[in-house]
């Protein structure tokens, strides 16, 4: 065999071109003719539009056409719900243009195309909407109540949906129990704030259209706008060219303005570019987060989980194109690495007039995991035990996989945990933390008047789910080696991790592998980058389609050399004769004979390629543990984070780096999460942190050093016994960093029950000496998040 | 089974798209930034260059680049010899730019990008060249004089190949023949001035290339650049969008205006264009046809044809790019339809100061055809037979199928005819001309002082040569397929006739398949658009693809109707269960549910889609029998034709409407080199004929009315039982017109030697009471070609 580069932390193939500006993102394509857009957008959360005047718009110069509902016709209908679900009884999705009622801040009312982004602006506030404000539904807890304002007036309420899961016997658990501990605790909402936000560009093209889509994924908004417009498929190419980042609302299919993009396109005949603009982008793209949960834990006096009982709230804003499926992971994920025999839940999704949610980064994983891992302390707390110690005892242990949790997961499949080592997890997190330095640090700290805690919690994260992904594999006469997959990438690496599979199998230098992604032209088929699941879906495709090119190679090679096809090698671009290093072909040559102008047919098909695909019967669950070492000042509650530790379990690795890279980026969106990102809405669902000044996110400066160790449990359900890795890092960092606080400043008596904690909220918690979550709408007062409020 | 289409003169699937303006060409394509280029020509046929300035011409307005022959570096080598041969002992190409000597008019000395092609034309007037003209070599046979000039300075003189072949033994034939005819002919030059000149753009992107090029063989010209350029495949997509026309010199790989562009482009880091001009045209694109033949036939009493010697020298231009392949075709294809035991052929191909010679519609199939015909009517004058008659005794019989011809043909495979008929060719063409009718009016008309005159000649034409071609079917959720293919297509009606043969395999409606041709991201397996070849490879690749799409659907649909396979039909747009109509599935539906989210690939693969490659093993030969009747004035020797009879035999038909509007083109064509189109040199070997002014061709008002009739002898070599069909229309019809005129005007003893034959010409012949070919360079003289001059 030639270098092995799985496992390898080898550089990433993409960075040279990324590196020396040759990416190329949606706001770089250009065309003659080209038309901007601009959407003018509701300022009310919750209105009845009365009447839009766009006549003084269409006449501003430079004004090609402004749209309005009506001008749709029927492509104004509501717009697919993506993932029906049975227990979505009340599904609701908006139109690209609304026409009677307006459901949430932003929504769009007009479309307007212009020779240039400045005349659509101006035309765009030319618009003249009269708009009857209504009141809004501006918190979850709110949208319960009976006197609410309803999001949508052919509903008898605001639920859409009511989730109950019953694994067990929750009642008979909690009857037997020594302890009964309850909590209420609250994530609140954020924005994935990538840093290119959304952008579209439409292109009409002979009989077709080819569209630029900063998408995760390409394949699937192709196939759902051909259907929405009665196009061919054919007709309509989706290209995802560079993605500067995803984390989820790219997933979604389809927003308003890639219908209205394409639309104007067809109409126009010309091509026609939407950028998303920041202020857009905290009201337009989809949002995450907000969920409340009431729990309650059955526990025995040695710690043993018993049972767990939740009733929680999701807001789900005013739409639900993507179903219930945040929820529906929180739910399933919570259980997490423990031993969870009688598990009750009652969940209700509610509509509020505010953004639209579907899954950000983690998609309901932290919710879950933050439950369980404050259940976990408190327990600790209650039966005074280590918190650690409370983990073991409940931890499953590594012969009881796989470990069926009793529920169907968001593929529908069994959540049924593949493989795993918890204890060995918790083992490697405290030797890499060095947990006994660190106490005694923290005790003597303690001592110098410094308050200094730790915190650790554990996950496990269901990722890699199917349907199925596609990989084309060829390899070219120049002994370049192509790999073509529907996946859009938003900077995950695919370009080195799919690279390293392949060129092990060939034989060739991973540099040599080139890896072309997200274009419906070079792979029309397959799903997206989401859910953490392109390295095992998609890697193992591509480790099938290579092992299919690479057992072409060794027979063409054997009809050329004359041996048998056993006795040929594939390493350092060659095909050789085992053990007769002089009679070898390099590959490219291989590849060239293997289409021959005579006897083309010979080798089969003509060339070295193949597609093969991979469709994974459940999803495969990694795991982890991180920790945390900080250090609060409690009279201006600023924090330091001393430490920040992560032990990763995702199977095999193919590149430790770009997995770290992924940890280390996960970790930074959840400490953003935990301390800086939260989005404010006031009574009328307004949104009062609509800029980078107000929405704060970390920098370098408050993302630690991360330090990090792997295990592997492959996973027995791929050939690459490989697990996803992509959210990993955010899902445990609330729980953490809860537990991290409270181990801080245990003698202020502060309980961490709500997530993100801006330091002016735990300045107040100080004082306080404990911290429930506010009611609806009190936060909004305590809430500050000006700049000089930055944790340092 | 639905409707079937294959052999039904449907409309054109591409029509609608084409005649209302949303075509797209080379010219079409427009980017931001785009730089324009134009190319600085030698004036000079012949001409060593002492200096190149360009510093004027660099320092103009808007000028981005002037390139000279150093600038490309190694890229500046000699490009490719497409098709290398044994017989081709001194094979030449060109570079890119010439650096020291130009060989032919037009050739590229420098290449200037500028912001529009306005400055770009100013500045390469002022690139500045010190030439050193030299003596030309202006005509083929001069070319052999030991005095003349050599083309490439390396060469002991200017032959490039001699091509010796031998079936059976002539000499032996020739001592036993009652009579020994001989006979010298000649073709002359002529271009093949397709609508649209050439057009090439070039397009940065990311770190890959995007070009948009008129050509005929999209994946080769990719495979050849990136070859050339170092570039992996993958990033360099080449497009061959609609295309006005091909005829042969657009499957030429590559230019060196493909090599500039591209190279412009990577230096520049922008798209640059270039479109050739019609002047450009008349040099810089490939041209073909002139051949001078001895000629010498052994014949028996009874016009039995015992054998046939020919020396021939064939110009091939300055340059060998495409190897000898239009010699090689002429005296392969000279047997016909005729039983030719002996035969000898002794070919000179020569380099002249010219430009090249590549093959164009027919390829030196006319010149072939002219020899035996013209011989044939020498037979028939000499025993006093009729022309029909002598050709009657020759032909080779219906069972005499598979009939060897003993000649290798220009794929490396046998010219063995599989089948035909060619007594009913002749007798079909004999009741479609109602010949005893066209006789008895004939003879009114001499009676009346009227020169009437009838022609018919045969041929067997090669065509559908391999190597291969892949098609890629498949059937949408929308039910509308998709069928692409990587061969190009220039106005063939290849969206029309593959997606017959697709429809009848999936009992769709044609309209609804879709082809997309020409996109090497689309297919990028494939040889190209030329000898004829589409239909015959495409085609059945197409059909068999079509098969296995129209099998995996009749096995998914059995899957969810629940019954055998066997016992679904596809028709109407429908998989039906036979005989309980009510149990159905639309195919699209059938498409969406071989999709299925949930157990992906219990079909196998997603969808329905299927790719197949066809690889002939031979090529396969159609035939044809064409009548003219004329009639000239031997006053002004103005002609009319007043009949024009077209039998054709290309197996099975897919479409007699498409198969018809080829052989309409190719007549048209022929008539043009009948008539019309000759590139005319001077001693200097400049062009005298350069405009459209000067280089007549044929409008509507000189092609006649033109009857059509098909016999169909079934190919056996492959599935559909097609034969091509691209050039047959231009094959016979010098030779038909040659027969005609000299049996109008036997009064005058006129005897037609030479093609083509200007009016002025023919008034001469009639004068002289003769026709032999002017030697080299006499022509000259008595050329005129004034627009006045042309025939109605």
């Amino acid at each position: 065999m030639s270098t092995r580069y799985f496992g390898q932390p080898i550089r990433r193939n993409e960075d040279l071109r990324l590196l020396t500006g040759r990416g190329v993102y949606v706001d770089d394509i250009s065309r003659p003719d080209m038309l901007h857009a601009a959407v003018v957008r509701s300022p009310y959360a919750h209105a009845r539009i009365r009447r839009i005047d766009v006549a003084r718009a269409r006449q501003m110069p430079g004004v090609v056409a402004v749209y309005m509902a009506d001008d749709l016709g029927p492509l104004n209908g509501p717009l697919p719900l993506l993932i029906p679900h049975d227990d979505l009884v009340h599904g609701r999705t908006q139109s690209a243009l609304v026409k009677d009622k307006v459901r949430h801040l932003g929504e769009a009312v007009a479309f307007v195309v212009a020779q240039d982004r400045y005349l659509a602006e101006d035309a765009a506030e030319a618009v003249e909407v009269d708009y009857e404000p209504l009141p809004a539904v501006h918190d979850l807890l709110q949208a319960l109540d009976p006197a609410a304002p309803r999001v949508h007036d052919d509903m008898p309420d605001n639920v859409a949906a009511r989730i109950v899961r019953n694994v067990g016997d929750y009642d008979a658990a909690r009857a037997r129990a020594d302890l009964v501990l309850t909590e209420r605790l609250r994530i609140d909402r954020g924005t994935a704030a990538s840093m290119e936000t959304r952008g579209i560009v439409a292109i009409p093209e002979g009989d077709g259209y080819t569209m630029y889509v900063s998408t995760q994924a390409p394949v699937a908004l192709r196939n759902g706008l051909a259907g929405w417009f009665g196009l061919p498929q054919m007709k309509l190419r989706v290209i995802a060219p560079d993605v500067g980042g995803g984390f989820g609302p790219k997933v979604m299919m389809f927003y308003p303005e890639e219908v209205l993009v394409l639309f104007a396109a067809m109409k126009l005949r010309r091509p026609v570019k939407w950028i998303e603009d920041r202020r857009e982008n905290f009201v337009a793209t989809t949002q995450e987060r907000e969920q409340v949960h009431e729990v309650e834990v059955a526990v025995s006096r040695d710690g043993t989980l018993l049972g767990l009982y939740t009733r929680f709230v999701h807001d789900s804003g005013a739409y639900t194109p993507y179903g219930i499926q945040v929820p529906i992971i929180t739910l399933t994920t919570l259980p997490g690495p423990y031993r969870l025999r009688n598990y009750r839940v009652e969940g209700t999704v509610v509509y509020t007039n505010k953004p639209t949610v579907t899954p950000y980064r983690g998609a309901g994983r932290p919710h879950g995991v933050f439950v369980m891992e404050r259940m976990m302390d408190r327990i600790a707390e209650a039966l005074g035990m280590d918190p650690l110690a409370v983990r073991r005892k409940n931890f499953i242990q590594p012969d009881e996989f796989p470990w069926d949790t009793g529920l169907i997961y968001q593929d529908w499949a069994p959540t049924r945990y593949d493989s795993g080592n918890y204890p060995l997890l918790a083992d490697t997190l405290v030797r890499l933390l060095d947990l006994d330095r660190v106490r005694r640090e923290q005790e003597e700290a303690r001592r110098q008047g410094r308050y200094v805690g730790v915190g650790m919690a554990f996950y496990v994260e269901g990722s890699g789910p199917g349907p199925y992904e596609g990989v084309r594999v060829q390899v070219e006469p120049s002994g370049k080696v192509l790999v073509a997959t529907g996946v859009g990438t938003q900077g995950q690496g695919h370009f080195t991790s799919f690279a390293q599979v392949v060129a092990d199998q060939l034989g060739v230098r991973v540099e040599d592998v080139h890896v072309v992604t997200g274009d419906t032209a070079a792979m029309g088929w397959g799903i997206g980058t989401f859910a953490s699941r392109a390295a095992v879906v998609v890697g193992n495709a591509a480790h099938l389609a290579a092992q299919a090119v690479a057992d072409k190679a060794r027979q063409v090679a054997a009809r050329l050399l004359e041996c048998s096809p056993d006795d040929i090698e594939l390493a350092d671009g060659r095909a050789r004769v085992k053990g007769a290093p002089a009679r070898s072909l390099s590959l490219g040559e291989v590849a060239f004979r293997a289409n021959p102008l005579r006897g083309t047919l010979q080798f089969g098909e003509p060339g070295l390629e193949a597609t093969r695909y991979f469709s994974p019967q459940q999803s495969t669950f990694p795991s982890g543990g991180h920790a945390a070492v900080v250090e609060v000042d409690p009279e201006t509650a600023q924090i330091r984070v001393l430490r920040y530790c992560v032990v990763h379990d995702c199977g095999t690795v193919i590149n430790p780096m770009i997995v770290e890279g992924q940890i280390h980026g996960g970790v930074a969106q959840g400490i953003g999460g935990v301390f800086y990102e939260k989005l404010v809405f006031d009574e009328n669902a307004q949104l009062l942190t609509s800029t980078f000044m107000d929405y704060l996110l970390p920098t370098a400066s408050e993302v630690p050093h991360i330090e990090t160790d792997h295990i592997e449990t492959p996973s027995p359900l791929n050939p690459l016994g490989i697990k996803g890795a992509g959210e990993a890092g955010v899902i445990p960092v609330a729980a953490v960093f809860a537990q991290a606080l409270e181990d801080a400043l245990r003698p202020f008596g502060v309980r961490v029950t709500e997530m993100p904690l801006s330091p002016a909220r735990l300045w107040d918690m100080i004082r306080k000496g404990g911290g429930t979550p506010p009611a609806a709408g009190e936060e909004v007062g305590n809430e500050t998040s000006p700049r000089e409020g930055r944790q340092t």
